[in-house]
């Protein structure tokens, strides 16, 4: 079943579910993209909710490159299964079994390629509240990312999120300026529908922990009080 | 005007608000925290929303401490206090004059504190898609802030990232294991208002930019095509 954002008669934007339904909703996509042309003002909202995240010190300090050019996406892609490669030398025979079985990306067959990157001059010097932790410009160009990968889910889009790629490489690819660090390639576009359980526990990878795992009380370690 | 979300008579959760709504209405709060008490049960949707984050290799390497402890709040409060004349100090007058007035925190006005860790072994040591950026796990805690963030935005509440803090100092707090790397202090809670402007744009900090002046297109610095 195909998940499409409705809209209304004036063009405006109906999201077609609730907000939990988005967040629960959302996959990292591999194999669902239909390849269908993303038009310009889903793009815009897409890329506007990206932009409005929090950053520290409302530095703001992501970049945004769409790259459709398949020449670069054929270079990315020759890249990225080379590293494929390095990492599966890495695996027991159990494990790369499962691995063998997992697609890791889908930037050929996406709409785009959205490629996050960050910029630690934006707003420095002076950055506020970032002088006692150097990444905390990193960590807003993540929450540009979630953004941006929620708001792809509610307009129908899928994302998937590549990281098999060594950074200087992209940097060169794209002519990244050096003191940018690219954080993300997201492919991105239309799929013909979003799966259920997450691709690496459908494949047998890894299951999903339960809450209770991950939640501590006053200490690291401590249970909830009676 | 408060922000709260409706419940339905059955109890189940009906967010007020479609997603862009809250997407675009989520604040970085400092000033407006009721104090009230969090129901556990919006608590409980908040960390679900967190926990369904995307993360690399389904490694979920987040952990999340709630603090309520007022002696625990204090102490860090005092810390963070200290952290703000150190940068501060490094203003120029200008800068200075417009930090003054501008609030960093509200760890003892939020109803709790929840502190949000990244434990790098998780899922390791062969963790999918982490094995070219060590960092990539980091990223994925962000993404889970990001959820929360959001989702405590639909049900009314605010957050408030400080990161006016020093690492070590949140890991002996709170007795996190040395491999553990504190990601952020979140005060959060239900809210009187959200602000309509971010804190440091009405404070003449700084000014969000265009979102032009961070799209590229196909390659860093490309306008895009005719």
């Amino acid at each position: 079943m195909p998940l499409h954002a409705h809209h209304d008669p004036t063009g405006s934007p109906l999201p077609a579910h609730d907000f939990y339904d988005v967040l629960h909703r959302r996959r990292d996509v591999r194999a669902e993209f239909t390849g269908e042309e993303l038009p310009p003002e889903v793009l815009r909202r897409v890329l506007t909710a990206a932009h409005a995240a929090p950053s520290v010190g409302l530095s703001q300090p992501w970049d945004f490159l769409l790259v459709r050019d398949e020449t670069t996406r054929r270079a990315f892609r020759e890249h990225v299964l080379a590293e494929r490669s390095v990492f599966a030398a890495q695996l027991d025979t159990a494990q790369a079994e499962t691995f063998a079985r997992i697609k890791i990306e889908g930037i050929l067959e996406s709409s785009v390629g959205l490629v996050v990157s960050y910029d630690p001059d934006r707003g420095s010097p002076a950055v506020l509240g970032r002088h006692a932790i150097a990444d905390a410009g990193l960590y807003s160009v993540c929450l540009a990312i979630q953004n941006l990968w929620l708001a792809a889910t509610a307009e129908g889009l899928g994302v998937g999120w590549v990281s098999f790629y060594r950074e200087d490489f992209l940097r060169r690819l794209l002519a990244l300026p050096s003191r940018l660090r690219p954080v993300a390639w997201l492919c991105v576009g239309p799929v013909r529908h979003l799966q259920e359980t997450p691709d690496l526990e459908r494949h047998g990878w890894r299951k999903r922990l339960p809450l209770d795992d991950v939640v501590h009380y006053e200490r690291y370690g401590q249970r909830p009080p009676r």
